[in-house]
């Protein structure tokens, strides 16, 4: 017989030898909750044969697994590749020996910068990766009217990327208010997904009753911003895919409590989102969720299919998820199922990883090198830095954007409250023309994607304390975010991350505390992660010291920017009243 | 927002009416398995609401169903509508009143007479039906070399029909044997599915071991050849969608016994694949299979979600099988769940069916014209029906194919015995050129395609012991069968099916006992159900006044000449010996 088809079966039936055998292994079967010892045949990319050892045709390599629980390679359908601040095959490297084998990821950050051309760009690096990396095509590029992104993605834009392959969805429909105002363009961008029939994942952290029920009926198949146990057991009855981050930003017992009274939760998947580099480094990827799930009482079999099987369902791929004949051969060996530890990782039927550590040299790409020349701006001064008060001397109010201090012992609602910030007004003294800020510090965005040049300035509580940060990775536009407490820190930080093309960099009484060089599309490095990690690492040092609200999940000046969360955020167009859909002015006078 | 996703959102929102809201409904959640009291709003043909019904949008129609059990409206995806003996428009009319709101349906029996354009017949047929009736492309057409079959399907005519609205994945790969052996054709059929990303059913019997390994390795993903519980579990161990098809063919408490020791088995659905006109009109459809599993002890929501998700995602339909927004609007009110009794069905948010009576009109169209032209034979004579034994006088000996009897208290062992006949030889005397036939019958198969003319001769035993049976439901090429004790009945029941274009006639003594008129593709009537259950009625009472092997799944002659069944069949070819693959003589001599 010709063909791939063909070829499988003759190694099946010993007519061609298997590629690799793995023998007496305890298969945790997620088709029927049990656990038993097998053996696992494979030939080339796919598993052909699952079934007694004794029977088992012969092979050109075996593993022995004695002692070793098999379950398939993880499967992760939300995430964006540049929260982790690496290209995706730097990502690729990393996240192997976590015991991930496939990704579906969003690249709305980089499309916010580059349009269509950083997501081929992503696509074109992600090819014949041992990590099977596709790509939702982003849905809400810019995230609204209130940013300048460096690119806009319209409707026959997205169409356009759907037919691509390697683009395999419609990304998170974080616009959950046009969808629900009936906004044209979003109707279009939904209906061309549900005429292709691809899956499109959702966005829907305050929906719940009517309006949850409108936002599902418009296709959206899939929620990862869970914070409740009850909006998440809501969603789960309304037939959506519910994707638990994982320990960051939910309570793990508590969710493991709750779901323990379900008869079976069919649709219940892990997810990581956004996951920092440091924490990549430290914590892992999706195993991180399985570990915390598992320590929370959840029954292993549950956390595995929620990593595996029921991901491969809802990502119409049949072909994945499972340890049975006809699969892609991703299959994971862990020395403890209940600790989660991984002992060997196979993808696509090649050992990958050993104890952590990659087994294999991956081929680095380099990004289109467009993506290296995004930013668009030239040395900063000072005086791009002044604020000019509308009175010389005495009092002026002034709007400032305050982040919440939160120590609600529930981490998903501390992180919510964290990140909903309120909008409020308050006094300034002006002396001589120069403001006395008190627990204030001051934001300038600068448009940075050579669109308008546009620039903008507001005050901020609770966010830095002293000192200056400056960044592009300010969700969802990228612009260049600087917050601080002095103008001549603030330049500082600014032109160090404008020489390196973008990244990260923290700034207190003149002195460079911590840089992350960025140069791709501002967003990611084509460094390992190892040592990405280490920057970051160093950045959040220094953030302790210049009291910069940081967050394990995500460092908050990095949402500051993004005008979809409320109820306050500071773009390039000024401050924005996010449930107003207003923009209101620094000095309130 | 335009478009249908603009539409549904407005109506959940109150901007525009729901089309029908169901309230006090208690739903029987498949994702959660919970069963609560909710309201159900729809529009058009979609569910766009679940919730309080306080906070329902308003309707332009209500349904009170305090007291009742919402479910998703059943899913079929293995059946053949022509086992029903009607055409797909009545068959709709037929089984929407038991629930059944889409169905999967291999149309191989008519494709085995007229191919292609038997197919797209049945496509044409089923077009905006109330009943969603999705068609797999047949995969082995003919079954075998061993008979001639009114057409042949090429893998390009395969590979075309995938590319068919209303076509939806490859029809059961029954050749398995082709499969295992690397047949060219065979492969090139699976690769093409296999680049089309279409579900691949499969039938695989006897597979065990290596043998059911390389068979999942070709990329069949479902069985309904499921009589034991140790193949059927070791085929859901495999990942297969394993289709049991209810209690004719198995006994449920053991399979329901057997599976409750499954945390869950994840790929359990249940299925019909032939339903005779008798039993679609007195005992249903796929309800009388959730009936027989649920007075098993099988959990009700392990027996609803065998008929409901699980289909749904086994086809990657994910807008069907579930009561959800976004979903397509079959739902069932049910007045007690577990009989099983259907009060109302709602096939694409219309009331089709209450209480077992259907509430809607359904158009009946004519199937293509050269459909009811497919009987090439003209009338016979007395001499078609002439032996010529080898010698004069005296005896000889003869290859017979014997039916099984069996007293195995399994059903599905006992229907597993039944059907797998052998080849034996015995003695018959001859006196002046006549055979004493003894226990044995006649069988004449008549190529009644116009392909060749060919025709054949063999003896059977324990099939029937007075008079004769004439039918073209003679799996799967569908030729005229003939099995009789004497020629003249022989010859009368031939001719009583050749003059109504095709069917089924049982003559005893020259009296016509009954007789069914089935003149589309001689498989299939026009008729109600209800008419042509009425005749299947009175052909298996004349069955038992003529000893003819019957069973309720299907009467055996149905499968003398289905070359595919061990160990030994009869096509218009002659006496096939499966297992030795070569034809034998009738006369042994």
């Amino acid at each position: 017989m010709s063909g791939q088809v063909g070829e499988r079966i003759s190694a099946v039936l010993g007519n061609r030898k298997l590629t690799l055998l793995i023998k007496h292994a305890d298969l945790l079967n997620v088709f029927t909750g049990e656990t038993y010892e097998t053996s696992i045949g494979v030939y080339k990319d796919r598993i052909v044969y699952v079934g007694d050892v004794a029977e088992a045709p012969s092979a050109s390599s075996t593993i022995d697994a004695k002692g070793l629980t098999a379950i398939p390679g993880l499967v992760e359908t939300h995430m964006h590749v540049e929260s982790s601040m690496v290209t995706p095959s730097r990502f690729a490297e990393a996240a192997l020996p976590h015991g991930l084998t496939t990704a579906f990821a969003d690249p709305h950050e980089i499309a916010n910068v580059m349009g269509k051309a950083g997501v081929k760009a992503m696509v074109d690096d992600s090819r014949g990766l041992p990590l099977k990396l596709y790509f939702y095509a982003p849905s809400c590029v810019p995230e609204s009217k209130a940013v300048t992104s460096g690119a806009q993605l319209t409707p026959e834009d997205i169409d356009e990327m759907l037919g691509w392959e390697g683009v395999w969805g419609l990304g998170e429909v974080m616009d959950y208010s046009a969808v629900l105002n009936g906004d044209r363009k979003m109707s279009r961008i939904l209906e061309s997904a549900a005429k292709r029939g691809v899956v499109i994942d959702g966005h829907a952290p305050l929906l719940t009753g009517r309006d949850l029920n409108a936002y599902i009926a418009s296709g959206a198949e899939a929620d990862h911003e869970n914070f409740t146990v009850e909006t998440t057991l809501e969603k789960l009855r309304l037939g959506m895919y519910v994707k638990l981050r994982g320990p960051y930003v939910l309570d793990a017992k508590k969710f493991a409590d709750a779901l323990k009274t379900l008869p079976h939760p069919y649709n219940l998947i892990f997810c990581t989102d956004d996951v920092m580099p440091d924490n990549l480094a430290h914590l892992g990827h999706l195993d991180y969720a399985c570990r915390a799930f598992l320590e929370a009482g959840m029954d292993p079999v549950e956390v595995v299919r929620s990593v595996t099987l029921r991901p491969a369902l809802h990502m119409r791929m049949p072909h994945l998820g499972a340890i049975a004949p006809g699969r892609v051969a991703d299959i994971l060996l862990l020395k403890d199922l209940r600790k989660f530890t991984i002992d060997l990782v196979i993808a696509n039927g090649v050992p990958v990883a050993k104890e952590g550590k990659l087994l294999v040299r991956i081929r680095r790409r380099v990004l289109d090198g467009s993506a290296r020349e995004t930013m668009k701006l030239g040395p900063l001064g000072l005086e791009d830095f002044r604020v000019e008060p509308p009175v010389k001397n005495g009092p002026v109010y002034v709007n400032t954007v305050d982040f919440g201090e939160s120590n609600h012992e529930d981490k998903g609602q501390a992180f919510a409250e964290m990140i909903l910030t309120k909008l409020s007004r308050s006094k300034v003294d002006v002396v001589d023309g120069k403001l006395s800020l008190g627990d204030k510090a001051m934001v300038f965005v600068f448009e940075r994607h050579g669109r308008n040049g546009g620039r903008s300035f507001g005050f901020v509580r609770n966010l830095i304390s002293d000192g200056a940060l400056a960044t592009t990775v300010a969700h969802d536009a990228h612009n260049l975010l600087v917050v601080g407490t002095n103008r001549e820190d603030m330049c500082m930080a600014a032109n160090l991350v404008i020489r390196s093309r973008g990244g990260i960099a923290a700034v207190r009484g003149k002195e460079t505390l911590a840089r992350i060089r960025l140069p791709i599309a501002g967003l990611m490095s084509d460094r390992s992660l190892l040592e990405v990690s280490k920057d970051m690492e160093g950045l959040r040092r220094a953030f302790k010291t210049m009291g910069v609200l940081d967050h394990p999940y995500m460092p908050l000046p990095n949402l500051l920017a993004l005008s979809v969360i409320p109820h306050a955020r500071i773009t390039d167009k000024g401050i924005f009243d996010v449930d107003g859909q207003k923009f209101v002015p620094a000095f309130a006078n």
